[in-house]
């Protein structure tokens, strides 16, 4: 009932907002004003303007309460939802995807396309303390092999925290790995076999489509739909023609789409029903910007036909290489493969990490970032709104690391992907994220960088050139 | 000519110990007696001692010379060359392995079974300050994704020590993996799909033999000499059937033999010339008992046909997971595998890694732990000479960790393990070591264990209940 009141009321005010009847910087009724409104409590008042803040429609200006945020006012148009084509094709990027992953780690460029967050966000310092203490801890048994299942605290605590994410879940049924593509890689060669159809989301995450053409695997990109993730319509329709499914539930890469649960819950039901494991990637599940998390598919799955694979990669410690996955009923398939291809991972930082995991710290880390993360994404939007030719869409994530940016289809990505890069700009274009010849005139930017006005000046800089004459408007800009 | 002296000298006292003209326990000529008698320098006496003693034929007692040692005296006949069948066969012996390696770790057995040095033979204090000095000097990026293609450092060292192995290779040349194991799984999938055939040694380590079966291999299992590795002649008439060939041409595990050069240089001539791609493992060739390291064939490799996978697993670190592979021509093909799989290596235990291969103390290290090693093997040859069965038949490793034992016909070593295991006692049986109805009457011991009174009482005790009737003969010991 509680529960139906605060969604009435967000809802309500959301709409006062999204109709402009309530503009951008006007300031909302304070809290106390909401309780005595509406009859409810402090409680469920401020629930509702977490709500509204999670969904970027306010902001909280300290001491002053809560104002229509300009995010809310700009909101750009939604891109289109995708419309693959339900052949699998293999027109692999290679070559785009080769270039653009080449600038990793060149520093003197601004690195919108990694999908990551980067060192100066993640608790670097404390880390280091916790890798000198898993070492004195260990004894020297750092040097030596690993339980082949994975460092038992570390399941244990990864365990413990399925309760975040509406699971359930023991430490012997996890096994680590060596990052979130790792367990993928293993899920994929355990269950399928060359010829074998994968369905995905579309556009996906390249690693996953060069990791599953790698492996001789067909790849169904099916339609999906950039808040909501893959359409469940399609994904039924496809049923007959797939073998294994693939889907990043939470906040995926690049959409930033989030699967209602009513669709997970279906999606489990529909791919259970068929007998088709449903490996999911969960590894943006943490980086919610709402008032909670968001459940996986696993959470709804009662006969072990769910992979959950998730790491630290995206959250915490991209070098320490720390994933998992919880295998359901494959535990053997995925153990197996373990052992052929690595026998186990590596011990201190496993250890290093299950420590981590096991003080407050990691959440209070989740917590600022998460915050920094939603922060980025409203300047980005800003920016995007003022710097970028009229008629630009985003994707409107409630999480993860990521906004789809969709131009009008005069404009090319590659194109623009050139450009930038004369600027010192790196940016991720659409083409990356399919095998298909579509989202050419798309791109991910990445918002896991501190938010500078230099920062501002570079997406102005990657915007620009689309609006006007392209190659002058570089050479002219500072 | 200096050499053909040394030789020819070493050769001769040689046959005078095996013929037992020269008794276990009989002094040998001093030094000084040496070179007055040959007309040889102090370097050219020192070095026929030192070549004898790498042979296990004498040891050297402190004060006192050289004497002919008793493991020469007792010196057990030699495993046969084996014969598997010339028909690709796929019998895996899955559960065996699962049951075998399911001992790992567990401390309440004697893990005659594990084939790697155990922790207190490694320099563990050492490492850990190590793992503290990479974490600081890091400065907190150790929690960020290290360059794909691996640590630069350490690249750097390990191209560095080829030196060593008669070979000459650049830190672009080597991209870093996580583990041996998984520089070999890279290395069969980017070349081989399903259905191709490898050709490798047998007996062969299980790890192998699952990997290439997990990738839809065929194995084809070539007859193997216990001191000189695979038989040229076998791999030159399987020629025409193969896809791929892997050899672990130093100290392979379970029989410890090492190619000779003139088969190294032959095999890599054989097989570049009909464009077969040659997998060389060389994690044992850094623990040789002689005077110096045995070649890769790697080092006659001036195509770049050869792809050298090592670690330092078996040396120094398994828990680092610390592996390469020097990729030759097919360097894009493995950074691909690498990258779709797992993105990139772990970044402090690489670094770790590289500072301590940069100091001194990996070549120390390694003089004291291949000391230990031949120690031990010789250790193990005399209780197998004095508690096995007549007709016992063992190898002789010059390096390595493994021994293989070769019993009569009618002993069924799976059998062995059973009753072994009710004495805490693992072993492998040999049956692990191949994919044939062969080696049942075989069994691996490694000797990566500190030797002790009841470690020689552990071998009694595993050989024991051959010689007599066994059920009884464990009933009645101690």
């Amino acid at each position: 009932m509680k529960d139906f009141i605060y969604s009435e009321i967000s809802g309500k005010l959301a709409h006062l907002i999204k109709t402009e009847v309530l503009k951008a910087g006007e300031r909302l009724p304070s809290v106390r004003m909401l309780c005595q409104e509406h009859g409810i409590s402090m409680n469920t008042a401020k629930r509702v303007f977490l709500e509204l803040e999670a969904q970027s429609l306010i902001e909280s200006k300290p001491q002053s309460g809560y104002f229509v945020s300009r995010t809310a006012y700009r909101r750009l148009p939604l891109p289109a939802v995708s419309k693959p084509s339900t052949l699998p094709k293999h027109k692999e990027p290679a070559d785009l995807i080769d270039r653009v992953y080449a600038n990793m780690g060149n520093d003197k460029l601004t690195l919108f396309s990694v999908g990551a967050a980067v060192g100066s966000l993640l608790p670097q310092a404390r880390l280091s303390k916790e890798i000198v203490h898993a070492t004195r801890e260990l004894k020297g048994a750092g040097a030596n092999y690993e339980n082949p299942q994975g460092n038992e605290k570390l399941r244990r605590m990864v365990a413990a925290r399925a309760l975040t994410w509406g699971g359930n879940l023991q430490e012997h049924e996890l096994v680590t790995t060596s990052g979130g593509l790792n367990a993928i890689a293993y899920c994929l060669m355990a269950l399928g076999k060359p010829g074998d159809t994968v369905a995905i989301e579309s556009p996906c995450y390249p690693g996953i489509l060069q990791l599953a053409l790698s492996l001789g695997l067909k790849v169904l990109e099916l339609p999906t739909h950039p808040e909501t993730g893959i359409l469940m319509e399609a994904l039924k329709k496809a049923l007959p023609k797939i073998d294994i499914c693939l889907l990043v539930s939470n906040f995926n890469t690049p959409l930033g789409s989030c699967m209602p649960d009513e669709n997970k819950q279906e999606a489990v039901r529909l791919l259970s029903s068929h007998g088709i494991p449903l490996i999911e990637d969960d590894v943006y599940g943490d980086l919610y910007f709402g008032t909670h998390r968001p459940k996986c598919c696993k959470a709804f799955d009662t006969e072990g036909n769910v992979l959950l694979c998730s790491s630290l990669s995206k959250t915490l410690a991209p070098g320490y290489r720390v994933g998992w996955v919880a295998p359901g009923r494959y535990k053997e398939k995925i153990m197996k493969q373990k052992l052929v291809h690595t026998i186990a991972g590596s011990s201190i930082t496993q250890e290093a990490a299950a420590n981590f995991l096991k003080s407050a710290r990691y959440d209070n880390h989740l917590r600022h970032l998460r915050k920094t993360l939603q922060y980025n994404y409203r300047q980005y939007v800003d920016a995007i709104a003022e710097f970028f030719p009229e008629g630009t869409r985003t994707s409107r994530p409630q999480g993860g690391l990521a906004l789809w940016v969709e131009f009008d289809k005069s404009i090319d990505a590659v194109e623009l992907y050139e450009l930038a890069m004369k600027q010192k700009i790196s940016i991720a274009p659409g083409r990356m994220f399919t095998l298909q010849d579509q989202f050419n005139h798309c791109m991910r930017l990445c918002y896991g960088l501190p938010w500078t006005d230099d920062l501002q000046l570079k997406l102005k800089k990657t915007g620009k050139p689309c609006k006007d004459d392209k190659e002058i408007t570089f050479i002219n800009m500072q």
